[in-house]
């Protein structure tokens, strides 16, 4: 069910399409997602961009978050954290969001990023992220 | 000067290409970006996703902290802090970046970006970030 | 009301009278507090510790937060994050929140912290935080 | 070696003996301190304060950084980022810190924070923090 649903939250989201993201992995507070780099993710210097990891990371962060929520309820991000430790020159990234604490309206999850190439992984970025459980649709009502 | 080194920087990004950002305005120590919507940029609910948010004002975050590097430096984004305050529902979106203390290796920005639909303009995310000047080419030093 | 509400949040709160912190000045959505400087509230260098500081600001965001909320509701911080920009080496220590956006249960505030010797004074530190309304006594719940 | 450096940072801190802050172990990136509940650190919901917290992992953070910088080096925090995630309403609070990546420069590290009752233990804060090393005594040269 976790499952179906994470790999329905990013199917849903046009951005994710965009960026090429694909769900590697779904556990109980746990997920993991990749995208293949390309040239249009690049920033100038020829590391994939810094907001392309945000991206990635913040979703793998509210999938895993919404591993803990009851069905009815849809996942909004409150706030994120994200520090850089290294560029991201490999040919693809792997995020993995986990959930830290999961409270009835706000849940904290923590996600760290991983530049691969062929065997070889790079941890190029770590999150700490807060995460908040809404009523669908929510539209109009922010961070309520 | 600055202005030409912040359109260069934007420009040779091929990610803000991607997601069609403009360069605004400059100013010493300030730098405004713009986006329109489009529905390749959105989340599920129908909001431009955050990580969209998040590219474009770190991206005018580090604009702004060149402005007060030497010209033979390059801006790397050491970490930064988003907070979402409501959806962005607009038919664009506007980031401002600005300089709160340059040093000499790392500068904090704030920043913050607003949905503009029509004459109107909700305030949708603030941004606190580190920018380090480095040494081009830089590649494989990551943040030392 | 807003600055007998505030007085109360600081004279009930036992750290800050240890700290010897102050209400400056309550506005509607901006608290002003101070501390004077101590040698038992510094570091190894000799300058006021990066926890007072924290300490400092995260109170005045949070009671600036609390001038916004229902006299019933109780603050408490989600999470902040503090920026260092220079040694704080002054007589004392001024710090002031301010709400950035009010929602239903969270608020997002700002604050900055500056160093004052005499009539001069030094930004030292920048915070961008959240608050959240809870209904008293609140114990043991924690961020729900 | 890095025991010792450690226990010395802390020595030399006076805030770390207004809070009664002892070290509890250190390890190559890691450091555990410790601090006993007293009715002089609590705010007004009879927690201890944020404050407190923030200052036992900062502090924490800080050593774990120092365990990897050349003797010569002083550690400064740059900037941290707390979520609070339960009332921290124990006898004592450990905190551990620990290097994420350790750069020439600046290292990133992260922290938990523990509310400890008896044999019962509460994660009730998470930090993700920037140290830099300087060159002591480094007064007035803030973050460079």
């Amino acid at each position: 069910v976790a499952d179906a649903r994470v790999r329905d939250i990013v199917a849903r989201q046009a951005f994710m399409q965009t960026l090429g993201v694909t769900v590697v992995r779904v556990e109980d507070g746990e997920v993991e997602l990749q995208l293949v780099s390309r040239p249009d993710l690049l920033q100038h210097a020829g590391y994939m961009h810094a907001g392309v990891l945000a991206t990635l990371v913040d979703t793998a962060c509210g999938a895993a978050a919404a591993t803990r929520m009851a069905d009815d309820r849809d996942v909004l991000s409150v706030e994120f954290k994200l520090n850089l430790l290294a560029p991201a020159t490999g040919d693809s990234l792997t995020a993995i969001g986990r959930v830290v604490r999961a409270g009835r309206t706000l849940t904290v999850c923590s996600g760290d990023v991983w530049s691969v190439s062929g065997p070889n992984r790079t941890l190029v970025a770590v999150m700490q992220a807060t995460m908040m459980a809404v009523t669908p649709p929510g539209r109009g009502t922010g961070i309520n």
